[in-house]
């Protein structure tokens, strides 16, 4: 029952580096697709080079890039280009995170290649898209978290926008491109046609403000940093104990009268600036110091112990060294460990997919820089041994 | 050609409310699914009390549901299970978020649906997911937030955790969701075979960390929030100008060369301290004030254009009332404006998916508390307007 998996005949052409691209790649190896990373000879995948190293390996590849295989070719050679061009009839989908026009440049556009292969899914993941007066500027993560808005409304309240500490402006572009990818998979299995999919960073950023817009254009006033609050339910939010920060979310006034009853503070229920959540929220300034100080007594433990007990959600601010032995993580294999070839061990992400009748826990080694060039050159294009040995001589491969 | 939707031949029952399943199921209705959502009688989704109102209808709301249909269905009523019991088979996938075990309590739980409908995709998402210790806690955006470890890598550099200023708890799954659900659908495709889906916010948290596992498990450091500022590359952050903030990523020797000259401090290029990437981002603290003052005495505007000029990337820190008139952003129609009924009007985000040859901008209007009840009973079970007639009177529907 358990030995298929969900994307086990889909086939990626993985032309995309560093960050967006991969990541996008990543869910489909993780689900079963057989992923192709395409990288250049003696070179490789930029984040090849990002530190910190585990002997020779970087840490930021390798957690991006398992369950992949890793062929080197040379497209600015005129061979590695015809090369290219033979792999495609083979492949279901192509991904490529270039700056827009570099394809076409290289006689690769997706029009060059949907003569070669009609069904292909072609998915081009850039900083600001294929349209549009900014379509050729450089983007970096920081560049369109800054541009698309959803910094000006994180950090503390009444401070500077904040960058979200994991890279959301990649990671978001590669989830709607997973998302993209199979929606056009199922246009081919149903019409036998494949198309373009134009994923820009910039747009997913957007896509990623909830009902910050609304909220915008029906009150007229900017969303602002609002530190670990909610913007309108309250409490809601982190606080300070003896040795620590935790979460309170006490959403509705029977969670606020227990919350009033743990901390042993009774005369806020009957607070008239306090009756309901509006005011709770509109009072904010005044409540939290009270709660607070009640909280900085005793440490983060007494009080999740107290809280859980009445049901009031609440939780840790976890480190990532926390996060890594949290048994609720660790029961859903939410941390797998890599063990390299030298025998090394690397901790990374797990798998969020849990499928009850198709596997995805299989985690396969991140390739080595051309690891499968060979194997994938014979199986799929018949070349033989003495062929690939001249195009690795001549650095096309 | 742009006259077919990617998901027009897919139907989805969603029973979820407020956010990570809603969120998951408007990428679906976006896409062109037929997206049914099922409330309660009377009451409806929680989310259709969260103000901003326009109004009698709340913002929130109305950016989260657009392009759905909504039946008003008592899943408390036996008649009321009963007529989900005969939807089943004519739906190909269901999303719930409500606490593990609520289903199967109903009577309703995948086992018994797949009796009804095989090919059935269920995507139950929920805050810890379907096993472990803490399945059965009440979790909140919050919650997994800081659980999860994003608010650890997140906010000033020195200061507190801080969260994500939008719900990248409940979209994040919502997203994974929806690239679960599409995989499933292959799967069906291929093997004629639905399965259970099962996925955690928190799962979806650690899946987000990035790098910074592996980061920590390889230098024993644990990550922590540095503000604006990049772990290993520099200068790449945000700056204050006169009347702002700005950022500037100069990512590699020569556009720190270039960025020397623009802000006209030739001496910074030789200086022995800032020579390469690693000394920068060592010495970060010296380098920074530096950088500021110069940048700090003209505006925003002023160093935008300069830098431009110069192909070193940077960009704004906009505020959503800049983002919905950005022009890129505009050319790329990713705000868009609902025009209620009432004529007042709401703008929303756009569509991040970008197809050539399936159309995916078609934006209809979020549906009224049980729209499309008595269309979808009649259409789908061929209940005849009498008995509907019966079925509200007893609030079954």
């Amino acid at each position: 029952m358990v030995d298929t998996r969900p994307l086990q005949d889909v086939r990626v052409l993985d032309l995309s580096r560093v960050l967006a691209g991969p990541f996008c790649t990543l869910q489909l190896a993780d689900l079963g697709a057989e992923v192709v990373k395409i990288e250049v000879p003696r070179q490789g995948d930029d984040s090849r080079t990002f530190g910190p190293f585990l002997g020779t390996e970087s840490a930021y590849f390798l957690s991006l890039n398992r369950n992949k295989k890793s062929i080197t070719l040379n497209l600015k050679s005129e061979e590695g280009r015809e090369i290219m061009k033979q792999l495609i009839p083979h492949f279901d989908v192509l991904v490529e995170n270039f700056r827009p026009g570099t394809m076409e440049k290289l006689g690769l556009g997706y029009e060059e290649l949907a003569r070669l292969n009609p069904k292909l899914v072609y998915a081009a993941v850039s900083g600001f898209g294929t349209t549009g007066p900014d379509t050729q500027k450089p983007a970096y993560d920081i560049v369109v978290q800054g541009r698309g808005g959803i910094m000006s409304i994180t950090g503390e309240e009444g401070g500077v926008p904040t960058r979200i500490g994991a890279s959301i402006g990649d990671l978001a572009a590669g989830l709607f491109a997973a998302i993209a990818i199979l929606s056009a998979l199922m246009v081919v299995r149903r019409e036998g046609k494949g198309q373009k999919i134009d994923i820009a960073m910039l747009d997913t950023q957007v896509a990623l403000l909830e009902n910050a817009i609304a909220r915008y254009t029906v009150t007229g006033e900017v969303p602002r940093p609002l530190g670990n609050r909610h913007p309108s339910i309250s409490p809601f939010s982190s606080f300070s104990a003896r040795d620590g920060h935790l979460i309170i979310a006490a959403g509705n006034d029977r969670l606020w009268a227990r919350l009033c009853q743990v901390l042993e503070l009774p005369g806020l229920v009957e607070d008239e600036r306090f009756s309901d959540n509006e005011r709770r929220t509109l009072n904010w300034a005044e409540l939290k110091p009270l709660l607070e100080a009640v909280v900085q007594q005793q440490t983060v433990e007494y009080w999740l112990e107290r809280l859980e007990q009445e049901n009031i959600p609440c939780g840790r601010i976890q480190g990532v060294d926390q996060v890594i032995q949290d048994p609720q993580i660790v029961a859903r294999d939410m941390i797998r460990t890599l063990v390299l070839k030298t025998g090394e061990k690397l901790s990374v992400a797990g798998i969020p997919y849990k499928f009850s009748s198709t596997s995805c826990e299989q985690v396969e080694l991140p390739p080595t820089l051309g690891e499968h060039t060979e194997g994938i050159l014979r199986e799929l294009l018949d070349f033989n041994p003495e062929e690939v040995a001249v195009l690795q001589q001549k650095c096309v491969i």
